[in-house]
This record gives C-alpha cells, structure tokens and sequence, in this order.
C-alpha cells in the first residue's frame, strides 16, 4: 500500500490529490491560490468533511510544496513522508515528444521546458511544481502526465492545418489538443458502461468546462479534437472565442489600433466567449438566469449550443459512425439544461434524451432514452486518478 | 426582347457574358485580363464557336468596357447599343445592408464603396467596373448583385463570432459568407430536380472552386456556411488556408518575424491550402497525378475532403437533417474521384454514390443510388444567368 500525490500546478496555482493506492481512495485534496500575490490561500480538505484553510503569503511553488507536506503531516493525514511513493505532475504540452506519460528524469524535464513554446503559460509553471517536489521529496518517483498525449493517435489530416507545410516541419505548428488525460478517462468508462470493448467503439466526448474542447475517439484512440495547436481554438468558452475567420483578427486590430498580435490574442483568450458575448459573465449559471431578461446573455447560450452541435456532426463524419455521445467536466456534469438542448437539437443522428434520466447532476449513467440508437453518456471526469494511475503504471 | 450583361470586375480583370432575355440564351461571353498590366489579353467567344483574341495595353477598367462595347458592335453580336437594356454586376460584399440585389443608384453606389472595407480586394474593382458602364452606356438599367445577399438569413447564432459583442455592434464584425448567387442558384435547381418545393427541403450545397464553401440551405434560406467575415475561412481551399487556430498566428509571425498582420494574412489566402500544404500546386488536377508518388500531394487531398465531409456532417446537425448534398463549381463539378472520397466517407448520414452516374463531368444529374436516403446532386452553377435574371426583375 502506498500514497500518491497528483499535482496540476498553474502559474499562481496549486491544485492536488493524495491517494491510498492501488485503492484509488482519496484521501486528501486542497488548493493553493494567489502564490506569489499577498494573502495566499492555502486549503486542505481531508477525513470525514474535515477542512483546514490558511491564508498567509506563499512566494513561490517551493514554498506552497513546503506547506502541504507539513500540514499533511501536522494533520496526521500521513505519519511520515515515506508514505508518499509516488507524485504524478499534470503537464499541459508534451508536443510530438510525449506519446504517454513519462518518468521524469532530468531529461525530460529539460524538455518540458524546451516545450514552453506551445504552452507558454502552462507548461513553466508546471515545470515549477516538478522542480518543487524533486527538492523536496527526491526519492520518490515522478511521472509528467500530459493533456497532449491521448491526441497523438491523431491522424495526419487531422492534425495538419492548410498552412505552408514548412511550418509544420520547421516549427512543429500542428493540432495537438488539451483534455487529453479527462477524454481518456470519459472513453475508458463509457466502454464499460456500454459492456463493450473500447476498441470497437466511435466516442464522441464533450468535455465542457470553462474550457471546453470535444474529441472523437475511434477504437479508443483519439482521431480528431476541438482544440488545436493551443486550447483557444474550436468551440465557445468561458471567456475563449474558439474558431474564428483569421482575417477578422487584421481587421478588429486596424479597428482597435492593437498593433501586437498578442494583445488581440489575449483578448481572444480572456475577453470574449460567452463573457465577451453576453457582457454579464462566463459563469453558465449566471447566464442560464440572465437570458430570461437579457438578449445578449440567451444568444450567447444559443451559440454555445450550436458550436457544440456542429462539432458532434463533423465528428460524426470524421468516424463515419458514433455509438456514443459523452459529457463530462462541470458544464457537461451539471448543467441539464444545456446537455438536453445540445441533443434535442441533433436527433437526426439517433440520439434521443430522456428527459428524466437527464435530471441529474455529476451522476455516471446513461441519459438517453432506452431505444436511443446513440446513445447519450453523462460520465463525471477525474483526471487526477488518471495521473495517480499512471504514477502506479510507470513506477513498476 | 432585350439583351442583358452580366459583369464580373476584379481588380485586374473583367469578366461578362451577354443574354438575350428573357430566353436566357448567352449570345456572347469573354474576358479581358491583365488590365493595367502590359499585354492585356482580350477574348470574346460568340456566335457558333467563334473566338475573337486580341493582346494590347488597356489600362483601365473604362477603357476595358469600351474595347468590349466596341467589338460586340463590329462582331455583329449587336447591331446597336440600344439592343443592350440591362448590365448586371457582381458585387462581393453587401454587408448588411443588401438583403437582395440592388438598381445602382448613386446612394447605392457609395454604399458599395463604404462597404471596400469588408473586401478590400474585391468592392473597389467591383465599384470601376459599374462606373465604366454607367460612363459609356448612361441609359440602361444597372443592378447590383450581391455574394453575401443569400446569406443575410444567417441567424444570429450562426453569423455572429464569440467575441466581444461591441466588435459587431461598432465594426459590424461578424460572419456574411460568399458565394451566395452560386448557393442560391444550385439551392433552387435541386428543389427542381427533387421535384419537391424549396421551402420543404434541408439543403448542404458545396461549392468547390478555387475558392470553396459550403452552405447550409433551410427552406431554400441560407442558415449557416463556411466562408466568414471573409473568404478566407472555411474548408481547405487552393491557396487559402480556411480555418485555423488563431493563436497559430501570433506564434508564426513571431518565427517568421513577421510584425505585420496583414502581410501574414496574405500567406493564408495566397500561399496556404493545397499550395501550402502540397508545395506543388493549388489545382486539384495536378494534385491528383502528383499524390501518386508524393506524399504532401496526398495529404493535401486527403485534408481537402476531410474539411469538407466535416462542414457537411456539422451543417446536418445545424439543421437536424439534410435531403439532399450538391456539388459545384469547378471541383465539385469536375473532379469524379474527390466526390466520391466524401460521399463514401459519410454514408452514415444515409447518402450513398453511385459510381456509375457520378462518372461524370459538369452534367446536371443524380448521382446517388436509387436507394440513398439522401440524395447527391451534381449541379454546374450558372453565377451569370443569376445576375441576368436579377436584372430582367428589378427593370420591372
């Protein structure tokens, strides 16, 4: 019996898991917000329902590491560190490189760095937390897990965008995806819930959070995914504008004397989507309230439906065939509204709600109704028992 | 009887085809390229076959129209030019304003020019060659012909982007389409073929030129298409680049060392799509010798159908049903083997080829099996008689 820790560190962040393994027990989770801003705040949840917060300055990813293992033991959630055999570090990019997850030797992490390119917000902070726990913990062993990987079974003409091949060859611009590890995960369960083999199954997997990105997963393989070479390509998000005409980004900064590409970017990453759109929030709680009153905030509704519903079809199309449609992630798990919309509007596929089985939150079981020829999967995510097992995988 | 020109300006050539109305009949048609350069190249085919060539300078768009006028008199295609009751021109962009086509007015003719904004290549040749005819023949009824009039049925949730509304709101920044006069031409022929009103009918028609789009035709209504605030987005096209990431734009101009937006945009419409990503050609037919023995010559065929069999499969869902998929134009009337690669890529939506019938070019016919469920139409487009027939009901 032994522990291991999956940590999904950000650039001011620190989320992790601790696990009895190979129960797949969790045993503590918490959170650190605000590193490196004044009055950090630092949560464990653990026990019985129990809680402990603090707030206090944490610098730096080192010191956040520092604290969590010394509340974990001042909290006897474990009698010493040796406990812990094992931590599994989310990575956001893995490029061409990472085709699973990876032991983390110096090496790779070198090149985890080296791959900041493609994920310049992410992946300097994930190599944070590894540097954080190597310090601290050397001895025990250490995986990077990569939202990448599951989307390198990609095929070609998939993952190529009709671009100069030259850029492609000369810096690696290409689709490659994010949500792997949630898509994964989703897939795995789906066949399960199905009582069939993954591998003759076509899986569309919606996973629809602040960020959202769907995958069609073909003998549980990914083939084609909503995401691109960054995670602000394809549907309507939170605050991301997904696919746009490339040309209206010239034409919107001639407008806005925005004279640096990355500004506009970073306009499309943060300011538009459902916010950008409504004007009231990104939050689809808010918005399913406000479009009662508010035109803005139900166009915004209505588009994210449509985004969503076009991808299934061209999903559809890439697989020729779908036997399952999946949702996943705090959107896809919770809001009944949205899930029921998406697919009464593509009942032309064979897919069928029922509206019943569809009244739930955060349940795994299959919505659609019992002669739906798709059907319809509400399956929540857990992408830390997947960095948990993966640990358990790699360390053998 | 009467006699109507249908005109096509672009920026450096001028292309037009005389009727005689209302029989339809094309009495003459031809082109005048390279205006402004050395070495003008003016053709006109007329009568049984007949061909008239000339090279020599002509330097404008006037000077154009003038040589045109003069030779259909001394070609006794006309005997006068009271016979010519009618000019009708294509204009690329009608914003939001044109919902249908337009007698040119001088209003009407500053709001083609207010509107260069939106096709900066396009409306200002479009506006030279109105006020050439206008100039030489001052009498005759003169209409405007809108690419994005078919569209502006688009609901809002299919035209607008999500970014931040404020950008449609002041900079009209949202999706208009082209092809529209192609799309609504091939929509009511199927309707004809099909033997089936137009308002019943859920359409997907493909129109695969050099430039290509597809669009989604609701009751003889564009509901959504795949071209956007430009041309330049959408499937894989010859030179353009369709959609693509918008982060993979910052990311390359910083690589290329490029701080210019604009001169990036012109590497997506000019020198990506089958160019780009094939490094020998944007024609579809050298494409398919070359993908014999070259590996890019194939991928860029295999991602041209994949874009498109995507389109069509997302446009299903935007209507919850398809009856009837058409090919046109160039691509989609000539190449036998690329519609068949979609068609059998998709049966799954219940459309199924028929080799036999599809072995053919630019014929108007069925070309799916007796059996297909949906139906695949093979239908040349007619642009020319569009814009004929739309000045033949605004003269009234």
């Amino acid at each position: 019996m032994s522990k291991t820790i999956a940590i999904n560190a950000g650039s001011s962040s620190l989320k992790w898991q601790l696990f009895e393994m190979p129960s797949e027990t969790v045993i503590a989770k918490g959170i650190v917000e605000r590193i490196g801003l004044p009055e950090s705040i630092f949560t464990i949840k653990y026990g019985e329902g129990q809680k402990f917060e603090e707030v206090l300055d944490i610098n730096d990813h080192e010191f956040a590491v520092e604290m969590l293992l010394k509340q974990l033991l001042e909290l006897n959630i474990i009698a010493s560190f040796n406990e812990i055999t094992g931590v599994g570090h989310r990575v956001v990019a893995g490029g061409e490189i990472f085709k699973d997850s990876a032991l983390i030797t110096d090496e790779v992490l070198g090149q985890i760095e080296d791959l900041s390119e493609l994920a310049p917000l992410h992946n300097p902070a994930n190599a944070t937390g590894i540097r954080a726990f190597k310090k601290l913990l050397p001895e025990i062993t250490s995986v990077a897990v990569f939202d990448t990987s599951f989307h390198t079974t990609m095929p070609k003409k998939s993952y190529l965008y009709s671009i100069p091949m030259k850029y492609y060859e000369d810096f690696a611009a290409r689709k490659y995806g994010a949500h792997g590890t949630s898509h994964k995960f989703v897939s795995e369960r789906a066949a399960e819930m199905l009582g069939r083999p993954l591998e003759e199954l076509k899986l569309i997997s919606c996973h629809l959070g602040n960020g959202a990105s769907i995958t069609a997963i073909d003998g549980g393989k990914s083939v084609d995914t909503s995401m691109g070479f960054t995670p602000l390509a394809g549907v309507t998000m939170g605050t991301r504008s997904g696919d746009i005409d490339p040309s209206l980004i010239a034409y919107l900064m001639g407008k806005l004397n925005i004279t640096d590409i990355n500004e506009f970017i970073n306009i499309l990453n943060k300011e538009s989507g459902l916010l950008g759109l409504s004007e009231i929030s990104s939050d689809m709680r808010d918005l399913e309230v406000a479009q009662l009153t508010d035109d803005n905030a139900n166009i915004a509704l209505r588009i994210f439906a449509d985004r969503i519903k076009k991808y299934i079809g061209s999903y559809i199309a890439t697989m020729n065939g779908v036997d399952a449609i999946i949702f996943t992630a705090g959107i896809g798990e919770n809001d009944i509204h949205m899930r029921k919309e998406i697919i009464d509007g593509i009942t032309v596929f064979g897919c069928e709600m029922d509206a019943e089985l569809n009244n739930v939150r955060s349940d795994e079981r299959v919505i659609s109704t019992a002669d739906s020829k798709v059907k319809v999967l509400l399956i929540p995510t857990d992408e830390e028992v997947m960095i948990a097992r993966d640990v358990e995988r790699l360390s053998k």
